[in-house]
C-alpha cells in the first residue's frame, strides 16, 4: 500500500497509560519534497513550531515522527526543546541532518512530552520500519478514533504508476480551519515544490477544511504531504495536465480521509452531509453550511431524529445572511438512516458548498467529560 | 411585587399538549412607554415583526400577551397575520386600539400559532389579572425552563418610592446577541422615551449579552420595558442622576434574571462564570470569554469535573487574539464545586469581561434530541 521507497512502523512507547500504539515513523528512503499546512490557531503546538524551523532550513525530509497521547502544546520553550530533542536523537539513530527530520504530536494539551520514553522507543521503532506498517503507523497516531483512516489512489502519469496514500487521525476537537487532525499524505510521485503546495492546498479546501465535529479548533492541526519521487514519472508542474490529475487523486484522498473522520466522530450514530445550494458565493455557501453543522441544537435534534426544521433557520439566520424567509427551502432526508443528507436552498444566487459533519449524542459527553 | 398600575396573569390555553401554564397576559392601567430589543437573527419571529409594526404605529402600550408553547416562527406572512388576530382580539377585549397591543411568542419554530385556542382563553386570562398575577405570568412563559424568573427592585427617587420588576425564560438556544430569551420589565417609573431606550441598552450589554448555554441563537429573542409613570417621580432623564440611579437598578434586574437563566440552563450540573482580564479591549475580553463559554469541549470537561486547562487555550487561541503563551494565565476553582470562577489573565491590556455560562452535559443532549 506504501508507494515505492517509504516504510513506516508503529510501536506502544508508553506515552499513553494503556497499552495501545502511541508511536509512529515514517521514513523515505529518498529524500522527499514536502509540503503542509498547520492549524490557524493563536496557540501552536511545539511540533508546528519545529516543523516550520525545519521548513526553514531544508527543503527535502526522509522521516515524519508522530506520537499520540501528549499533544505537546501549550508547553512553552521547554515543548519545543523536547520535540527538538526527539528530531535530534532520530536523526542520529537515521545518520540523518536533525532539520530533514519532522515531528507531529496529538493528545492532550498542556503536560510534558515522555521523550526520555520515546528516546528509548525509537530504535525498536525504526528496527521494525517495513513496507507494510502503514496500518501500525496509522493506529500509533489514534487518540479517540475508533479505527485507523486510510485512503490510497494510483495514477499513470505518462506511463508511469504513481501512488498517493495517506493516514490521519481525528474524531474530535474537528474544525476548520484546518480541520483539526494530523494527516500525512505520501507520494512517490515526482512532483515541483510549488505543484506540491498548490495540490495540497486545493485538495484540503474541499475536504479537511468543509468538515466539523463539534466547532473546536485545535492547537496541533498538522496537514503534510511527502513526495519521494520514486515513481521516476515526468515532473509534474503547475497548470499541467498532470498537475491537474495529481490534483484531483489528491482531493480524492483528502476527502475521503476528512469523511472517515466525521464517521469515527466522537460518539456520532450520525453521518451527515449538509449541502448549501444558490448562495451567492462559495464562502455565503459554506458558512450558512457550516453554521447549522456547527449548531449543537440541529445535532441534538439529528440524533432525536427529530425533524426540528426551526433550528436550521435559527442557525442560518444568526450568520446574518440575508435569506428571505419565503425563499428559504430545506430538504432532509429520513432521520432514521445512519447517514442523513440535509439540502438548503437559499435562491440567492449560484455558488455551492458540501460540509460533513456527525450528530451530538450523550456519548460525546461522556467521552469528553473524561478525556485525559 | 408589581409595580403600581401594572397587573398580570397566566393559565393554560391548551398551546402545549401538556396542562401546563401557556398564555400570559400584562396590563397597565396607564399607557405605558416602550423600549425593546430584539434578536439580530436574519430570521425573525411574527411577534417581532408585529411589535416593531405597533412600535411604528403608537407612542404607549397598555397590554402585552405572551404564549410559550410555539414560536410562531418561520411562518410568513401567515404566521404575521395569526399574531395581529390576537393582539386584534385582545384589543377589542381590553377595549384599546390594536397598536396598542404588543405580542411575544416562545417555543417550537415552523409551526401555526392556535389562534382560536388562544382567543378562546383570553376572556378567563383577563377575568384573572390581579396585582399578584405576576408569578403566573412568569410560569406560563416557560418552555424547558425548571423554574419561573422574577427580579425585583426599589429605589427612591426624590423621595417617590419606584418600582422595577422583570419576568424572563430562558434554558437553551442562548447565545448573544442578544442572549436567546424573552424578558420583560415593567416599572412604574416616570421616565422619558430616550432615557428609557438608553437605560434598557445598556443593561443588557452587560447581562443578557454575557450569557451563553449553547451559542445557538434565537429567532425570537425580546426584551422589553414598559414604564407607566404610576409613580409620579419628577420625570427620568438622559444625564440625570436620576437616570443613573434607574440604569443601575435595572442592570442590577437583568443581570439577575440573565444569572438564572444561565443556571437554570437545560441539562447543566455547574453555573460557570469566565472573567477574562488585561484584554485590550472591552471587546476582545468578551470574544476570548464567549469563546471558552461556547467550547463544547471546555463544557464537556467541567461537567467531568476534569480540568483540562488545554481545552481552553485552544478556545482562545482559535478567536485569533495575538495572546503570548508565556503571558496567558488561568486560574480556575475547584471543579468539585456548583459554582466555578474561571479567570483569564491575557496581559495585553486593561479591559475585563465576565461571561455567565453552564456545563454541556448527556442531559442537555437528551433534551434537545427530543424537545418539540
Amino acid at each position: 500500500m506504501l508507494p515505492s521507497g517509504f516504510k513506516a512502523n508503529g510501536i506502544n512507547a508508553k506515552i499513553k497509560a494503556s497499552n495501545k500504539l502511541d508511536l509512529a515513523l515514517v521514513f523515505s528512503e529518498k529524500p522527499a519534497k514536502a509540503a503542509a499546512l498547520f492549524t490557524s490557531n493563536q496557540i501552536k503546538a511545539a511540533h508546528i513550531k519545529v516543523c516550520q524551523e525545519h521548513f526553514r532550513k531544508s527543503r527535502t525530509f526522509s522521516a515524519l515522527v508522530v506520537n499520540s497521547g501528549n499533544a505537546n502544546s501549550f508547553t512553552g520553550e521547554r515543548g519545543v526543546g523536547d520535540a527538538e530533542a526527539v528530531t535530534s536523537f532520530l536523526a542520529k539513530e537515521l545518520h540523518l541532518n536533525q532539520q530533514d527530520v519532522l515531528i507531529a504530536s496529538t493528545g492532550v494539551i498542556g503536560k510534558r512530552l515522555a521523550v526520555e520514553k520515546i528516546k528509548a522507543a525509537l530504535p525498536l521503532l525504526i528496527k521494525g520500519l517495513s513496507k507494510s506498517g502503514l496500518i501500525t503507523a496509522a493506529r500509533a497516531m489514534m487518540t479517540t478514533d475508533t479505527f485507523p483512516k486510510i485512503a490510497s489512489k494510483k495514477i499513470q502519469i505518462a506511463g508511469k504508476e504513481v501512488v498517493l496514500c495517506g493516514i490521519a487521525k481525528g474524531a474530535g476537537m474537528i474544525a476548520p480551519n484546518l480541520a483539526t487532525m494530523l494527516c500525512f499524505i505520501l507520494t512517490d510521485a515526482k512532483i515541483s515544490q510549488q505543484a506540491l503546495r498548490e495540490a495540497l492546498a486545493s485538495a484540503i479546501e474541499k475536504s479537511f477544511n468543509c468538515i466539523t465535529v463539534d466547532g473546536c479548533m485545535s492547537t496541533n492541526d498538522t496537514c503534510l504531504i511527502l513526495a519521494n519521487a520514486a515513481a521516476a514519472n515526468p515532473l509534474i508542474e503547475t497548470g499541467s495536465r498532470y498537475f491537474v490529475q495529481f490534483t484531483q487523486a489528491l482531493a480524492g484522498i483528502c476527502l475521503e480521509l476528512a469523511k472517515m473522520i466525521v464517521k469515527d466522530a466522537e460518539g456520532a450514530t450520525k453521518f451527515i452531509m449538509i449541502k448549501v445550494r444558490h448562495a451567492r458565493n462559495f464562502k455565503e455557501a459554506k458558512n450558512a453550511a457550516m453554521a447549522v453543522a456547527n449548531s449543537n441544537l440541529f445535532k441534538t435534534a439529528v440524533y432525536g431524529e427529530n425533524p426540528n426544521l426551526g433550528r436550521i433557520v435559527a442557525a442560518v439566520g444568526a450568520q446574518g445572511i440575508k435569506v428571505k424567509e419565503k425563499n428559504f427551502k430545506i430538504k432532509m432526508g429520513a432521520l432514521k438512516n445512519k447517514l442523513i443528507n440535509l439540502t438548503l436552498d437559499l435562491k440567492r444566487g449560484k455558488a455551492e458548498a458540501v460540509v460533513y459533519t456527525s450528530d451530538l449524542t450523550p456519548q460525546y459527553v461522556k467521552i469528553n467529560a473524561s478525556y485525559n
